[in-house]
């Protein structure tokens, strides 16, 4: 039981090579350059002449001073230090002093492949090297019919702690009762539990219609819920519900693993609603805001005890059902696996959840 | 003379199992859990469905959320994440979602041994066995004819400088100059040291009335003066005075040591004197307090320098009486020996100091 | 690319032995002890019973309190908290309750042979020895023609990024742009760069009279300029301008190493201006404090860029004329070398540079 046994030095820390990740929504990066860090790497942000944005690690190659301390001239990054200048792909062009300017270009700082869509820059998390895939895309984004409602916020959490909690059904009831579902357990439903090359799933059949304010605010007269739950490598987690044919909602996050226990969350709830969209976001924003701060509590504390304790003991039952899926899927993109999307289920179960 | 030296690397802290120290008072634990540490060890102590204390490791199996975060319901602690309960004794009573309530009792929570005495919450260093002795008894506490304040502190310090701190005699003329002792220094007296099995003690002979504010309270009219300094594993410092026939003072502290560096003082000071109790704590108050307040200050200063200096370099002299056969006894108690006291005195020498 | 490589691991943190560093401006240590710490070991300065100072260990050896939080007496330092005196050169002269005070003299602190000269304290890096050199003279401290001025400044930086900086002329045009040079460029000069045993420096030939406020000031007419960047073993930066014949400007920081990323440094601006020298110092005060608030800025920032990036990783030009020369110095002085100051130069090289 001795908390120093090696046993117990195990975090859920994964650092994933090739993959993309949000680095900030388009409108936080403007004029000068914005720092940041991806898994424990320092970057600096900003934008190239042609206004595309460009990423690379946040150090000068001369005396390494950051660069995210310098300006942006003419689309490259200038170091505050001696002036030092690199374009969005990391060349050095200008080096002040030396006679000669092609000197200057022996000089390289590391850089990120960057893209924007949809409303945020995008980072690839394996420096110098041409993506082998391309960013999720947040779902019904250009679709009329729906409302999207956008949220940056942060954890003091690892990426899996975060993403199993936006992600797990049985606290909800607990952490966030009477938000949208009671403690009153009274239906026995049934949850699928599929996992893909790159992708793991829950589909919950059965499913009252979720209590609480929430739940009586997606759907006024109840009806037929379908519920999925969904893990997309790397960092996806979407949580997709549709209540009668009226009512569907997805809310998808994409996280970003600043730190090991820092955890960036940049959400897109997606809308189809019988109410008009601006009075559901009117009422469910602060119960969203709520529920967000209820759980950066509960993940900063477990975080807090996990690095006290000096590492994780994780005991599961069959209710977790996304979590062990979640942390299998991110280990094997640690070591460089799950290439490419496919559509077989490489496995599916059943179990059975009281809710 | 390099700090760098491995010889430098000691520091005094000793983590002793299988001994009682005690948690927090009983008045502190009441309806809902409480968070502290136990030798580094986070534990949760909360009141089970008779009232009595229970102890269990600060951290839910499940997730590792902090226990002491959640609430005690029936008396079991519930976990504020997923809501899992745990009764005083470890055992998972509760698993809310599962369809099948027995599945709960696999999962089982480190309890360690508690017991209340002496207005006192007492907890067992080593989880899940049955104590091998009982806690440590402050004396007097039910003579009517004595009085006794009880107060708690904390230091900056390892659990062995706090000891040797609160037994030593020389710097209290120094430190804690003009409050019980002066420092002038006029005369020779006679120390007996003597080391038992589980305790070691120094008897002052020849000692003059203590001087100061405090010594003029303590004995108005000066008197033969009896003078014990005892330690007694795992963690109890006691310092008993006698003036005359009327005076009868001792001073019981009972040390938990929470972390490394950090030890907490649960000190029972119990008296008997020519003076009303009242009266004699509204005095000796204030100066206790002044003496603690210099005590803290060295103490943290001192546990400061030894990290700063990466490690411990004590060099005594015959006037550190106690505190080489205090260390002995910790490093004993911590390798698992000092099993059970024994009256046979082990060891016994004498030392001359001025006091 | 990865920060984690091995090679990162550099830091520019050299230890030297053997070498005398200003400890404090005289006028700093009156009665009472002064803790500092150099090179990583903390020391407590105090002055002796001849007015002397004198250098310990902060450490008391009897239960290693730092004897800085104590007092002088009698020229002696006097623990806190048993009462133990030291002289200045580390032996115990009283051990408060021993009966025998000879006793006392078996305990000894590490002592570091101290000097005063030139309004400064300085102290040997080594403890025990008899110092093997002189330390370095501020020049033309004791010449009327001359007025100096004193500042003492601190940054959080190794030794060896605060001397670079203090001597690299490319940095000054960008990032103290407009203040003693201007970001236009355009002359190219040449560059003298000569190593000895125990120094290196760079001599400007064909520089412009500096631009800016500064060059305005110290050469109301232009003239020729003559320019010397020098460093001296162990921690001596100069810079040296004579404009013409009238003014003479020599700027001499003495830099004390006190932690890895703590130096401190002790400037002494000695100069013979046009001006009267209160009306150079009333222009020039300001304007200096604003270029070492930049440069500490930016010498901040690099250091935190160095460690959380887990090392350096520097890339060098020809215009960087003087940093691997300083390295390469500091190095052999850590490794014990460059016993003694020689006139023979070593190495040289010319360099151009556009400024």
């Amino acid at each position: 039981m001795s908390v120093r046994s090696p046993l117990a030095r195990r975090f859920s820390v994964a650092k994933l090579p090739d993959h993309w990740f949000v680095a900030c929504r388009s409108r936080a990066l403007r004029g000068q350059p914005l720092g940041m860090t991806l898994q424990g790497t320092p970057l600096v942000l900003f934008r190239g002449a042609d206004g595309r944005p460009g990423a690379l690690e946040d150090r000068c190659p001369h005396r390494n001073a950051p660069l995210s301390a310098g300006r942006v001239r003419s689309g490259q990054i200038e170091c505050a230090y001696h002036g030092w200048r690199y374009d969005a792909g990391g060349a050095c062009r200008a080096v002040p002093g030396l006679p000669s300017p092609h000197q200057a270009r022996a000089s390289r700082a590391a850089a990120y492949a960057c893209v924007e869509l949809d409303g945020y820059v995008w980072v690839y998390s394996t420096p110098g090297v041409e993506p082998r895939r391309d960013p999720f895309r947040y779902p019904f984004l250009e679709d009329a019919g729906y409302t999207t409602v956008h949220r940056e916020l942060q954890v003091g959490s690892t990426l899996f702690a975060a993403l199993e909690n936006t992600l797990d059904v049985p606290h909800t009831a607990f952490l966030h009762g009477g938000l949208f579902r009671t403690r009153r357990k009274e239906n026995d439903i049934e949850v699928v539990v599929r996992r893909y090359a790159d992708r793991c799933e829950a589909e919950f059949i059965g499913e009252p219609r979720p209590g609480g304010i929430a739940g009586r605010l997606l759907a006024p007269r109840g009806g037929v819920v379908t519920h999925f739950d969904r893990f997309v490598l790397p960092s996806i987690a979407q949580v997709e519900y549709r209540l009668g044919s009226a009512s569907h909602l997805v809310v998808t996050t994409a996280m970003t693993p600043a730190a090991d226990f820092v955890t960036k969350l940049f959400v897109a709830a997606t809308f189809r609603l019988p109410v008009p969209g601006l009075l559901a976001s009117a009422f469910l924003g602060p119960i969203a805001g709520r529920i967000f701060k209820q759980d950066a509590w509960i993940l900063g504390l477990q975080a807090d005890n996990v690095r006290r304790f000096g590492g994780e003991r994780f005991a599961s039952t069959q209710l977790d059902v996304l979590g062990p899926q979640i942390w299998r899927l991110l280990r094997k993109a640690e070591r460089g696996g799950a290439s490419s999307p496919c559509e077989g289920v490489e496995h599916e179960h059943r179990v059975r959840m009281r809710v």
